[in-house]
């Protein structure tokens, strides 16, 4: 309604509330500049906020991105970025609203994402009810997998192992799925970013519930398998202790008919923890499963 | 409505629209540690994005923090700036509703405000029109003082000049005043943040008018005159070019009957630029002036 140049940016909210996410992302620890490109480093960074904004159950509405950039900082680069940003909002119908730039040794980013929740509730984390099913929509372990490759710095010869570095540079989050989620009834959501293990870890414990996975049950990605290949590592590590994909994880009612971009992997019961292979995860992490 | 916990918060905006301003603030930059509490950052990190949104005429609601820490930052200081961020919140009735922590080399705070506009028009800075007067509300030069005062390592030796350093260290920006100043029709406003000169200069440039100051209507602090004394210094040129205090700018309609917490300081005539001393503010800074 009112952009970047005054004090402040002027929003819609015509739900009477507003959804609000906030990161700071540095570089060195959240991107390299060696590694991504401006306009991927603008992309996945709105996609991290987007993202979160959409697993409430809203549909996002605006970003205002607070910026720290080296004076040595070639012009280019910060055009990339706000092309980036610009771009990743426009696949929600969002946009960046108001910033703020300051000089800083390192690439800063301050990203805040609003949201409009359209009358629904707020899916939280912590509706999660013995009974219930357990839903992921999305890609899974697919940046996982690219950051592997390139750590191990193995060339992307084939396209499906081009594919999941793309997936390490750029999210491609199931924005609309959240709202759609919240719709279908979901009692608890949240968008994957440190991986499915541990985040719907916190579903368990702020629902008091265990969550128990069928492994079997995810559709691994044809670049989670490539790269797999290509590093002798184990695919089905990356799908559920990868984060950075953005996929929803949400739970509903037991009987639910959803639509084919959520597949079903689990179930909610009464307990503790998350449970894989029959046994409990701990903190031995993922070498404890197998 | 919905704090900390959660992939987002919840923040009510009954206006059906929100006003947002988010800054970036970097240790060494915007605050060090060595001059100033951690509650004072807090404090002072607070009331700059709250007095964004206090100068489009709303009331704050809420603040996000991302927030960037080294690993050996102490405990206590990261509680000390909670509380701070708290009690600027608390001043204004707001409420600290969510954030995010990374590490880094040094602190990094991403502060983003939200406000709610309570059916008034956003008071933006293209407002100013020829016949309209100028006004100021708030402190002017306080912190430029204090800042001065720090800078030239003299101590504070008394209580006027004990003020400017507590007013350098934190502000108390006069929040109520900018949806009163909404409500008495003003037309153009804007928070002081880089200087009143160089802040009405952007109105002057949006709404394309001159502004000429009177400088002998500014009711100037007592620790600015004693801070003036102490360093041989024009106090004028804090009151004029000093930022931190987070005053507000506004113009309103000439005849407007403003309440005493507002000193009217110039009007609004045909031109371009800001007329002070009946000389034209230009690259030259303040030294053109006198």
């Amino acid at each position: 309604m009112l952009g970047p140049g005054d004090d402040a940016a002027l929003v819609a909210a015509p739900d009477g509330r507003v959804v609000v996410s906030t990161d700071l992302l540095l570089e060195g620890r959240h991107f390299r500049r060696d590694w991504s490109s401006p306009y991927d480093v603008g992309r996945k960074a709105a996609a991290q906020n987007l993202a979160d904004v959409a697993a409430m159950g809203a549909v996002p509405t605006a970003l205002v991105i607070g910026l720290g950039i080296p004076a040595d900082l070639p012009v280019t680069w910060l055009d990339g970025l706000t092309d980036g940003f610009r771009d990743e909002c426009a696949v929600v119908g969002a946009s960046v609203a108001g910033g703020d730039v300051t000089r800083c040794d390192l690439v800063v980013l301050g990203v805040t994402a609003l949201g409009d929740l359209g009358g629904r509730a707020a899916v939280r984390r912590d509706g999660a009810r013995p009974g219930q099913v357990v839903a992921v929509a999305g890609r899974l372990g697919h940046a996982a997998a690219g950051l592997a490759l390139l750590d191990a710095g193995v060339p992307a010869r084939t396209d499906a192992l081009e594919r999941a570095v793309a997936a390490h540079r750029r999210p491609c989050p199931p924005y609309q799925e959240g709202p759609r989620a919240a719709e279908l009834g979901a009692s608890a959501m949240l968008d994957v970013s440190d991986g499915l293990l541990q985040d719907l870890g916190h579903v368990a414990a702020a629902s008091g519930v265990r969550i128990e996975l069928d492994p079997q049950a995810f559709a691994v990605g044809e670049p989670v398998l490539a790269a797999a290949k290509e590093l002798a590592a184990d695919p089905l590590e990356w799908v559920l202790t990868g984060g950075e994909d953005h996929a929803l994880a949400a739970v509903f009612p037991a009987g639910v008919r959803l639509p084919a971009t959520w597949q079903v992997v689990g179930r909610v019961v009464e307990g503790e923890g998350i449970l894989v292979y029959g046994r409990e995860m701990g903190r031995g992490g993922w070498d404890h499963f197998r």
